[in-house]
């Protein structure tokens, strides 16, 4: 080999090696911080059991708003401000009450509203249910069948994919258009199989749809253990027999005026480039909302707050960003990106997926990929193992008519669904290692993008 | 290229590609199967909350042997037997007591005792206490400032290591032998904070050791809310004024005749090579064991169960293996690898490090590593992604005078040492699909293994 090529590749591969070592270093500091001294874990504390549940236009967003401001204050960063916007207000009301109507024979069931959806007549409402396990069957029972009926939708998250939030996501138009879909045949309420792998009697909410050209009919989810033996009884007694029962009381009221929370350190050799990292202040109001995503908005707080108190200085410019209204509208998320419009968003991290053991980071940018590969030897000692093809997340969904890179860190998803929009979402849920973990995964590529960029 | 050479590296090459193709085939049936009809975690729910705790000797040991004989058999394998061996038995008593007595003040505390230590007095211990974080500050103290007092070791678990199990590792000389370092300079007792991560009230309990040539002093466990606040005690005032007091009951009694269950599927190729997967049946007594290691006890039931299920007819002769009384003597482990004198066991899998999620295997043997390694690309679809040098295994450890590849099945570590050795391990604790993707991990691997050997 040519001396000149073969010292010119030499000095190259040690400048790297060097690179390396120093990017490893930072890492090493970043992690040790987080998990002697880590603040994510009290201010999870802080949001899921003073706070609570924090749905969108309640006085607990607010209050999310207030305490997570407050707090990016208090870390010294180069701004902190909101972003003011418009959300969606609707109101659960008092608890529903649900039942299966045997013959004479009530049986008790666990439900609770849809979000979004209207509420039942003030008496409730009964009428015979069928039993469907998708849009197809429904279609094939036709108006006949269906009209002035209940629909029942039973289809399981399917148990074999060992990404529970693929199995989420093939299951999930029963709950997000079941109601179109049934109104269209004459039904006049529709009752959904919860979206969760566990088999038990916690009924999980989550966003369901209206259109306006289609009547209007109340919906609700149904625990799994509750599911089966409805299903059961359905197999055993015709519908003629097996009558459901529900009565809620939620209401859409008008909009309301709420915030996202924004903090900055500034770049200081391209500051134009901009990487943000959030998760979403609102929750469903059932639970705390301590997985979701309590956890995502405390691990993108901390990841800045460990750069800033580690003194680093970025090259780029880092956001932290807390988006509003991700659960039912995403009218942060629109938000953000409609203000970020003649700005350069080079990437943004989203972590919604619960505050469990980091597994990996998933893109949605296949050149990126290819460039940030590279960067997976310096996770590897912190228990993440690949970044690969995958999903950014709702909030930063948007950003993408920036082009901007999509980026979602993923944790384990194996109990995510267990909690997921139910009561049970609560703190004592999450393990404080597994969600400093994640903090310094996040907070890790956010100085490997303030000091590289991403290549392009 | 020459054409022969050419067209034979292409049919090895798709004769390995067609292999890849069975194994991937044959381990997505052993997942579908553990994630849809799976047996495990309903054998843990019995084990653990119809049986519980079952220390070696107790009658809950014996409840656990007949239990998993009874459902091994019931599998249909082509044997399942016991191996009978002499186990240590040790009783706690009735429940301990401890406090830190400053002044006139009594602090009650959550202690427990350490497994195989001697009684305190029968009205308890009081003395003034020191604190201590290693042997060398014992050392350096010295006779004349240990003499008549307790010694507390002190040193937490370091919270900076990833992979909690080596925190454990390096924290564990304080409980193994700080009875022993402590009476060489005259101490009367130990009390030693809790192997855990977690900052709560549970007392950890665990094995320790005493040497008959140096006095046997009574050790405990405290829990690490109190082990902080002694610290805190003893920072601001002086030993003379800080005192512990604690009363246990333990006792160690004449050793019991117990059992190992082995469950086998005989080889038609190489019967004569043996491949084990196995964990132990005993645990401690204070909680149910469900992760230690009632996870590694049905894992390994079902990871043998599955594959007979499917039908398979293995190459090698494939066995379960639950081993009695790790805790306290691995008296279970000695025999079993006593008994394979003259046998060839070739690899053997334990599992007991908790029935969290798979992320990978842990080998003993760097030769036989690099060989497995082409079996990441099968194990990555379902959350495994590495094989690597690691730990095998407390009970197959005697296997290694055999020259047996010792295999440790690595699930996730983050939340193992919170509940390890304490109350609080129990079913609850444990995730469905978790222990079950474990399960199905063991299963597959033991396939590969029984298909291809260790290429040796």
């Amino acid at each position: 080999m040519n001396k000149f090529l073969s010292a010119f590749l030499l000095s190259v591969s040690s400048l790297y090696a060097q690179a390396q070592s120093t990017d490893s270093v930072m890492m090493k500091r970043i992690y040790n911080e987080v998990l002697t001294r880590g603040k994510c874990y009290e201010n999870l504390d802080y949001l899921s059991n003073k706070i609570g549940g924090r749905l969108s236009g309640s006085l607990q967003a607010q209050q999310a708003v207030d305490y997570t401001f407050g707090v990016l204050k208090s870390y010294g960063f180069d701004s902190v401000y909101l972003q003011e916007l418009m959300v969606p207000h609707w109101v659960r009301g008092a608890k529903e009450i649900g039942m299966i109507v045997k013959g004479t024979q009530q049986i008790p069931v666990h439900i609770c509203a849809l979000g979004n959806s209207i509420a039942t007549p003030k008496d409730g409402l009964r009428a015979p249910v069928i039993e469907v396990r998708n849009f197809k069957e429904l279609e094939a029972m036709g108006t006949e069948r269906v009209k002035g009926k209940i629909v029942f939708f039973n289809r399981p998250m399917e148990p074999t994919h060992i990404t529970t939030g693929r199995a989420y996501g093939e299951a999930g138009d029963q709950r997000g258009s079941g109601a179109i879909e049934a109104a269209k045949y004459g039904a006049v309420g529709v009752v959904v199989r919860s979206l969760t792998l566990a088999n038990d009697t916690n009924p999980h909410t989550g966003m369901m749809r209206y259109v306006d050209s289609i009547p209007k009919i109340p919906a609700c989810a149904i625990s799994t253990k509750d599911a089966d033996e409805l299903s059961r009884l359905l197999k055993i007694r015709s519908a003629a027999v097996v009558s459901f029962f529900f009565k809620q009381n939620c209401e859409m009221l008008p909009d309301v005026k709420s915030y996202n929370v924004i903090a900055e350190m500034r770049g200081n050799e391209k500051p134009e480039e901009i990487v943000i990292a959030g998760g979403h202040l609102d929750s469903w109001d059932n639970g705390d909302g301590a997985h979701d995503d309590g956890a995502g908005v405390t691990q993108s707080m901390e990841a800045l707050r460990l750069l800033k108190h580690l003194n680093y200085k970025p090259k780029r410019t880092l956001r932290c960003v807390l988006f509003m209204n991700e659960e039912n509208g995403v009218k942060g998320g629109i938000k953000y990106a409609d203000e970020a419009t003649g700005t350069k968003h080079i990437a943004a991290i989203e972590s919604d997926a619960g505050g469990f053991t980091p597994r990996g980071f998933g893109l949605d940018d296949s050149i990126t990929i290819i460039m940030m590969q590279k960067w997976v030897p310096l996770f590897q000692p912190y228990s993440i193992d690949w970044i690969k093809q995958g999903w950014g997340g709702t909030d930063i969904g948007p950003l993408k008519k920036h082009g901007t890179v999509l980026i979602g860190y993923t944790p384990d998803s194996q109990r995510y669904f267990d909690y997921h929009h139910a009561a049970i979402d609560t703190f004592d849920k999450v393990n404080k290692r597994e969600l400093e973990l994640g903090a310094a995964a996040i907070s890790s590529m956010l100085y490997l993008l303030s000091e590289y960029g991403i290549g392009k």
